[in-house]
């Protein structure tokens, strides 16, 4: 077992909220880079911070492109890192793209990213996760709610929540294809979910988040408190969110697909340690533990 | 069989696109009702006309209340008006609920509703269907994307598209908890179907609709050319709908659940023939033949 664990989820038999009272949203200040004080403050209130043009207009046009080589590279065919909906088998993800791409190697180093997560952070960092996800018209499956953070800790071993996340609109996110809902707020409070998390239980929750999930009065407590906020916008648009976000998407019966860009930056302080509950932790591309300071 | 058939679906084996030339959307002028020149525009350019309050608080109070009664009423236990989630087992549709409650019989027959009916569809009208909807919350179902007229003509013999529903807010609908999606002027095209009515297709459609979908190439053309529109607005607030109109609603993964009382008007002229395109008509609570007209 790890150092104190403040955060235990999948050990009691009920569900609890925790109050979130150790870790800040926000661990830098104006003076360490790009986002002004405002900002800061908006995102230690809400827990996110929307970006209305993180690429211009080239930039994006480029990621698209490689986004759509990707989607097709024959050497990507068996990969694990690839996963499927259940039902109609198209892509729903692409793990480590900031390994099997070096356009996106390069473009997450951007002062814009990489400098926005130092800045929040207030360290140095390294990717823990990085993928292209994919909902398809004509069906796309939700996600249900849930904290990153809670599955970060449970199975990967993230000692506290000191990670950022970053999604970059790669298609435009309307009301009604699946946009992000994010609880503004949520993330000052950790829900301790119950149920014991099964062997490679990944396996399953990357199509279906079973374990992890979790319970529906504590989600109806949370959304009364705090509402919801969904995320729309053009692509190349984006939003930053605190690990600790209690965050889902709908389904998405229009015709309209939405993918984005989704990296996950982790203070180098805050490496993995093991899981706080699970047998071992998962692999490698869902949970980095080759933390290169990103430079 | 019937007369000419305008409309002919579920007969070829390839879908196709007839555009609608004979029947207007708005039937009535400003002088005959409630509705104003701008709205009977609206309605005919769009296909729908919002109301911001239908209700009054004390109306909408007294309409929730009633429906809360329906929910519990014991004698409607084993009734087939009351349809049931695959997955859960809770209530999503009480049909003829004009008929079942005295209260919601006399609200429909406000100037308000059937006076707006009358004058959309220019004739004294009837009720086709009248049903209340609920989209729990935790994961209320899709509806996927259709026109109702196509299922009334085809299972239920309506000849014309000479009918207007009224979809009234029960609960707040907000961008994500699967409220009503419109593509607007979609009213103006026919889709026809592809696909054999099977023998009480209704027991499988009112879970989930299968035969009398579009299909996904005229679905994509429609929403590139019209676009999608989304209604939002607080409980009391309504929508009235052109019988063609290509709608339908995402699932609900939020904790709020949406509830809508929903009626169907027919023109009294349009009165049911035989299905178009099935063997015998559909139950009476769905397509009703009992055509009184409301004073």
């Amino acid at each position: 077992m790890s150092p104190t664990d403040l955060y235990p989820t999948r050990r009691f038999d009920e569900p609890r909220l925790i109050y979130r009272t150790e870790d800040p949203a926000v661990w830098g200040s104006a003076a360490d880079g790009p986002l002004a004080q405002q900002h800061l403050d908006g995102h230690t209130q809400h827990g996110f911070t929307p970006v209305e043009q993180l690429l211009t207009p080239a930039e994006l046009a480029a990621a698209q492109n490689e986004i759509e080589q990707l989607l097709h590279d024959p050497s990507l065919a068996g990969d694990e890192r690839v996963v499927r909906e259940r039902t109609t088998d198209e892509v729903r993800s692409v793990f480590d793209v900031h390994k099997i791409s070096p356009f996106f190697a390069a473009m997450i180093r951007d002062d814009r990213i990489a400098g926005v997560a130092r800045q929040i952070l207030g360290s140095d960092v390294y990717v823990h996760q990085s993928r292209i996800n994919y909902k398809p018209g004509f069906g796309g499956a939700p996600f249900e709610w849930h904290s990153d953070f809670e599955t970060w800790h449970a199975e990967d071993g993230m000692p506290r929540m000191r990670a950022v996340s970053l999604s970059l609109a790669m298609t435009e996110n309307y009301h009604f294809n699946g946009s992000l809902m994010i609880m503004p707020g949520s993330h000052q409070t950790f829900v301790s979910c119950i149920g014991e998390t099964p062997a490679d239980n990944h396996k399953a929750s990357l199509v279906k988040q079973e374990i992890g999930t979790p319970d529906q009065a504590s989600l109806r407590l949370l959304a009364d408190k705090y509402g919801i906020h969904q995320f729309t916008g053009p692509a190349g648009s984006a939003v930053w969110f605190d690990s600790n976000c209690m965050h889902g998407s709908n389904g998405n019966i229009t015709p309209f697909p939405r993918s984005n860009l989704f990296i996950v930056f982790n203070a180098i302080d805050n490496s993995l340690v093991e899981p706080f509950a699970a047998d071992r932790p998962r692999p490698e591309y869902l949970g980095s533990r080759d933390w290169q300071v990103l430079n």
